[in-house]
């Protein structure tokens, strides 16, 4: 409950700043037996990294993994995996002048009425670096979810008001906004670049399917799947709304409209002849894609000028120094895969005791 | 983690199907020598009681409470609340025809593949009904956030296309619908009966806003006030989407149009100017109002001629009997407040142990 | 982590007060499609039910057991299982004159200390009738166990300075005292009687084995088994001392004397060829029988003049009125057993999602 | 659940093998603003160091504390403290001829059924060298029990039949052996060489004392003080019996014996006249002082030829090497101090909301 642990069977616990020494995550209950490299979990991490293109923050951080216990002979050993990530590109310097100053749109203020305290450097622990220990713990999950056919994907589904509109999973990592439609893509990077000029920044949203999901994952009451979906994308940081299946727009609907009707199909499977419900029913899956979108607002530090206030109440004119995402999507969509996957790895555990 | 419990210092367990005996909750956690008497409570579960208009479900059930445990001389003792109500009005026999068959919409088939068996009557564990342990434990935290000043308000922002402009919150409990705008409400009241003549039903938007709320409350990365919200909101059935402050609006727009600025108030308070991030920033409350909106789809059963199949997968036209709701919104209400209650009082007590 | 909670997979809270309306439990987690009747769960009630004999206090209570949800048709749904027990023989008189003085032996004063206010009738959540929740909840545990050929039976070691020697399990339900030694049984209730004459009351030991329990289960660090089971026994009121194996013994042994050698039995199976250990090493169990004992005080509420204060410290002779257990041994039995029950079916559970 | 988490509201999980890069700990939840330095956790691990004198292991690690985040300008920040002691004088190859076979008195075999994999170098995480985590996380818990006037002092009892009788708590760190009683110390010390020189082990008691704690800490059902700190210590490694006050000799006594009198003494404080109940009633401290006992096997690691069986049952004559303690008590105090710290620390953060 202090608020740093996440998921139940399979519960991670990340801890770091973001100009601290390192930032890391220990994983405790993950199943024994299974094969871990280092590449498997780099290969994520190198997904969320900063300093990846041109629309991304400039800082330059390798974010090398190193496993510091639970993994022996390249297989995990049922006990605490402990992964670290120093930290290397950090200018403690840019943040100097911001020290005693509320940053608008971000946790500065907050943290102060809350702790009394703060690392000010960089947002300290309220800085998205805190997600490379999820993103390290989530690439386990991934591989365990994969001996179940699990697999998820995210997407840039919206960026300012261009929404993808052609889904071709395929495309997603090809260009450098990962949206699935590639003629999309192009126009969002325009529009990224656009911002980035005008020293503002844009919002949008990340769509994430997972496909392979058995039916009967879940739990009926506080923790249905869409109940620890939601807290589970809504605890990353600049998540302003979230929704499953058909989602707002159910608002509008009627029950004949939403209602998915139920077929056996050729192979003898019973399924759902639309997916409005996003996969599930009452907290548990249904068998269908289990499809999940999050609104990301626009990134809070833009060099622009701002009216804000110092820690003791005068009025300041503030220009947010520091390397930051114009857009924080395309960076978000590793982040959200990895919440789902820590999501869907502590269902499908759970799953093993549900009957008797 | 078995899924029934919510919350960590204020800790409910709900129990109870739909068509059995009782339903009840027990609380956990709550601080002793609180004064509680039953019609605190009672108040509470009327708002949410079946029966209550033309508008709602026919289902008559005094949900009368009883306190078993943990309240002594009209005082909390600190030890654990059991609450329950016992079902009055349970017509099983309207369920005997869907015993092995799915309907649309309806956790049914979902729990048949996670447990192997269901309680049929009512959906069982699946039924709206279990909500009625949640709002009577949260009638407690509704009073212990009152010591702070912390009020929390819900109401029907829309319904359909219907969407209240006027928000004046004294009208809420002025119309059988529970909506701020009195105008828009006969509209929404008259949209809800149209649905039901033709039997079909209708989904909504409830808003809740909590003030009063002191900044500080809430944690900064996995246990975020907006992922504990997200993920209580979204524990209720039906719920389809979830957003705090400009939510899903915020996805269209730049940085500079998003991001609060803060000032200094006549009375010397730090404030600010917007409330586009709805109360909080980075998992923190920041002291202005907190405000989020909850997507509830329209009623899954409804009398209209549906195809679905059963058990064995024999295809079939299903008209599902008993008594329904033809728009949950206005029932919502109470319950939506409740669970932005159960996440409060968590956070209230939990600030207090936040610094030494 | 408010306190009434146990287990995890397992997971049952327990609520009421000794002379409220009534006491009970939640099962949160059990496994669907198990088969469980009133019965099942009322013969276990039976055993800890007051009032059984000449020994134990002449408080009459049925018990009577009453299922108010998550089983239906005989079976376990997998939903909260809740489980009553109404109070019937609650003279709350008798409490009347000690509602202000602190009897000795008693949680009276810290309760005051640490709530700043108390239920007196009967010790209220402090009774050892809250029990009664803990019993009814092991008893479907012990069913779960059963399924994987686990028994665990336990008996009065020790009365005052007599000690079992002979071990007979055949016998622990043949004599009033639940002691496995007929001869010495015999000796033991002399001794209870002969203190209650006396206005006062003795201490003593049981012991509680397992049967039946395979190799692998519990975990090494802060789960070991015994310190699940160390907490889970010393959870019960009045219980001074926990051991394991050997225990206290060790202290006084030398490595070679303790360590239990291992060989291949005539099946193939690796055994050990003495249980120093008492069928664990490092935390899990190593397929020997799990042997541990708890020391028991003798009943704090004698009817001999006592002196103390009330609170406001003002010195009083104390004559404790009620009905109680001269010894609390052998009612102590089926609930170390239940205790001991609940542990192994967490970690039963526990062990199916251990490996990949 | 997963096992290396331990406390609620000071959460604290451990990481690490015995003979990997490194081992660790995070706490989560230490409140904001304390004073830490490194120093400050440097001390505890000093005195649990292996390598200290001629009467414990010779392994020589510096055990030199890194502080990785959660610490800022020398104040807790109330994010997660990231604490890391790597290793140093590791000697894998003594452990290879032992990596199929089971040493007696060892997790060898039952890690093997949990988990079907080990790293068996040095006993991987079934090692002592986990504790090095619990100590340096509960040296920041003593710190915030000193601002309450709360100090745990551990100490050596008992070794093999030498019993200390003599308690002057200024002793203990003034022999290697920590024992109060200065004579009784020697004496134990020549104890422990003697068995050494018999290439064998021996086992003892430690007794820990914390004074100062206020009355009114705990919790009255699962989580009594007492089943917290059994469940603490008894998840030491080679732990094989608690004992809270009066212990096991209760079981021999009378009522009218062992009932602790109340009285208010001369500064108007209620206090009691004897403290057979070892500072706690129904699971609630009771402002005396809390006193427990653990009874510690002698060490597993002996160089003595033993037998056993390898993984495929064949039978071996073993020899141990390594280097070990030959008796476990001395370094056991501060871990044993460590946990009933933790214990202390979670259940005094949980005071302070358990009352309105």
């Amino acid at each position: 409950m202090p608020g740093n642990s996440f998921g139940n069977l399979f519960r991670i616990t990340t801890w770091g700043e973001s100009h601290g020494l390192a930032l890391g995550v220990i994983i405790d209950g993950c199943p024994s037996g299974i094969d871990i490299s280092e590449d498997d979990i780099q290969h994520e991490l190198d997904r969320r990294r900063p300093g990846q293109s041109k629309i991304t923050t400039q800082r330059k951080e390798p974010d090398r993994i190193e496993i510091l216990s639970g993994i022996f002979d390249g297989k995990t050993l049922g006990t605490p995996i402990s992964l670290m990530i120093k930290n290397a590109d950090v200018i403690s310097k840019s943040y100097e002048d911001i020290k005693d100053t509320y940053r608008p749109g971000h946790a500065d203020y907050t943290y102060e009425k809350k702790y009394g305290i703060r690392d000010y450097r960089g947002g300290g622990r309220s800085s998205a670096r805190e997600t490379v220990g999820r993103v390290a713990a989530a690439s386990i999950a991934k591989k365990i979810l994969s001996f179940d056919g699990i697999k998820t994907t995210g997407y840039v589904k919206q960026v300012g008001d261009i929404v993808a509109d052609n889904i071709d999973l395929d495309q997603i990592e090809k260009n450098l906004v990962r949206c699935p439609d590639s003629k999309k893509a192009e126009e969002m990077i325009e529009q990224i670049e656009k911002v980035r000029r005008e020293g503002d920044s844009i919002g949008g949203i990340v769509e994430v399917v997972s496909r392979g999901v058995p039916p009967g994952l879940g739990s009926p009451v506080f923790n249905k799947i869409e109940a620890d979906l939601a807290g589970a994308l809504m605890s990353i940081g600049g998540i302003r709304g979230f929704e499953v299946g058909m989602g707002f727009e159910t608002a509008r609907r009627m029950g004949s409209e939403v209602n998915d009707m139920m077929y056996k199909d050729d192979s003898g499977n019973l399924r759902f002849r639309t997916n409005n419900a996003g996969g599930l029913q009452g907290g548990i899956t249904n068998g269908e894609d289990l499809l999940v979108r999050i609104a990301i607002k626009p990134t809070s530090s833009i060099p622009k000028i701002q009216k804000t206030v110092d820690k003791h109440g005068k009025q300041k004119d503030l220009v947010v120094k520091g390397r930051h995402d114009p857009c924080l999507c395309p960076r978000a969509v590793p982040i959200a895969e990895a919440m789902v996957n820590l999501v869907l790895v502590d269902h499908l555990l759970m799953s093993k005791v549900s009957r008797i």
